[in-house]
């Protein structure tokens, strides 16, 4: 199938960048040095080929991505990296025979996990980003709450998402140090043998973190593309051109098609500017004609696929293969 | 069913929210003075609701609004207010039964609607937004060309997205004068008996187009609600507490729930500081517990329906109705 037939708007993954990007994550984070995050893709597809690479262990951040990873076969240690006021799902997940653990950070959630059958928990800390995770000072507290109702704590985990998105590497290196020194800190109250941590801006210099969560370094965006990591862009959006005016064209890829909380996203050689529900608004260099294709580059990978039901890889413009985004939802 | 039992993230409708609205605008805009956009909703059910009220030709947005629309029995006459450059799928529909019009406004989207069998066009004209439309003084040809090939033209259509959202009424109302003259002289080179134009920012004071296509009215949004209109925010978000810090407390409810290019969503008595992937950091007037639901106002209703399978109506806390966003996708 060639590119061509596909209805537009649609995802394409480039299978040659996916490779690139798998391959050298691959090299860089040996097997359980990296536990991706599905997250940035919701796919079982390419969680599998992240397993091909060795990497085994994911990351999650909902109950549904951790039941879809069960159900594809890629149960083997699933971390639900956030807390929930409800653990019923992920306990009869267990039951099931999928190894799951889930964050914890405060008595509630730790209670919610015990009452669910959930057997392991990582006592989430507070690295700086002001979201969740309990104080450094807290977490031994909190883990030894956790064992005597009967958890096991595997350690404690604490995302630097502060910092993951800084594009000066100088001051995404400094800035982790102070907030690696908390998780530190936590782990040594804790106990358990892991320190999950980090994204696909710090992978290469959160050497505190025994595991590193990140997602976005296989499929990528603009915004990541900013810092200058080894991972080339290998999603885009398929769009047609619907109208041409004076000054500007019209693509049918809006903001439906596009997660949009860090902007607007890109086309090469071309001005972008605006988005509408339906519609992406832009001045190209070069003359378009209606009806033409254009790749466009999205600001951010995770919303992005969020709207969408497939990703189809491509080399050049043959349709290789065609993967469900089958983690969507809650 | 209660809310409590929703897995949230989830979609909320009040049901007495959403009757005085459909009712303020049926009574505002009698019958086909109104042609409701469902890209607002996405859903079938609701627009039963708004035909129910006597609006029996709709607006949409894309092929598969158009599709789940015939589908559902909603098919009477069906408008795509948006170029397409492939109509096949659009001709294939008008076989079947349902009456489709689209919009043109090249000669390549004029053959793409005679060559797919598409019998009825609508001449779309920029009215000042920088998006689809030709110019008014090529209106007249354009409509020549289309019946040349064989379609019938209806009228024209103008959308005038860059005024709809204007918080000031007087800025609104003036700016649309001049926009509505653009049209206006098209009509009188096309012929035909439509002029449809509007939105829900203008629906009362666009006495130029002789159909509004307002949508958002429904459900509202926090941009919606800066104007001043007569119609109330029927739709929030659901959402669990997973933590609390101190100063601030986290939601499950991100920006995969939640349309972000109008900016960040809003919760009453608090102060929303940011959207994280599945998290929502805010500070409430109020102490949350871990555990609490809380209702999410989203900034605009559009894209972030779109994230979601189902709208459930509720009295209070009583789910009365569970609807499928049917009309997502491409």
């Amino acid at each position: 199938m060639k590119t061509a037939q596909l209805t537009t708007p649609a995802l394409l993954v480039d299978a040659a960048g996916l490779e690139a990007n798998l391959r050298t994550m691959g090299r860089a984070l040996l097997g359980d040095r990296l536990r991706p995050h599905v997250k940035a893709h919701k796919c079982t597809a390419l969680a599998a080929r992240q397993a091909a690479q060795g990497h085994t262990r994911f990351t999650c951040a909902t109950t549904a991505e951790m039941e879809g990873m069960a159900r594809a076969g890629l149960g083997e240690d699933l971390l639900l990296a956030n807390e929930v006021a409800d653990a019923t799902r992920l306990g009869a997940l267990a039951r099931e025979g999928a190894r799951v653990t889930v964050a914890v950070d405060s008595e509630e959630t730790t209670a919610a996990a015990a009452r669910a059958g959930v057997p392991e928990v990582l006592i989430d800390v507070n690295v700086g980003l002001p979201r969740c995770g309990c104080r450094a000072e807290d977490a031994g507290r909190l883990a030894e709450r956790a064992r005597a109702a009967g958890l096991t704590v595997r350690g404690v985990m604490g995302y630097e998402g502060h910092i993951v998105g800084l594009e000066d590497r100088g001051q995404r290196t400094e800035m982790l140090r102070d907030s690696m020194a908390r998780l530190v800190l936590a782990s040594d109250q804790v106990g358990g043998d892991v320190i999950s941590a980090g994204g696909t801006g710090t992978y290469d210099i959160n050497t505190w973190a025994t595991e590193i969560q990140a997602g976005s370094y296989a499929l990528m965006d603009t915004a990541y593309a900013k810092l200058g990591l080894p991972f080339v862009q290998a999603l885009t959006v398929l769009s047609t051109v619907i109208s041409v005016s004076d000054g500007w064209v019209v693509a049918d890829c809006g903001l439906k098609a596009l997660g949009m909380d860090h902007g607007n996203p890109s086309v090469e050689g071309a001005e972008v500017w605006f988005c509408s529900d339906e519609h992406l608004t832009f001045v190209p260099q070069a003359r378009l004609r209606v009806g033409e294709r254009i790749r466009v580059l999205p600001a951010h990978v995770d919303p992005t696929v969020a709207y969408h039901e497939h990703l189809h890889v491509v080399d050049g413009d043959e349709v290789t293969e065609r993967w469900d985004v089958d983690l969507r939802g809650w």
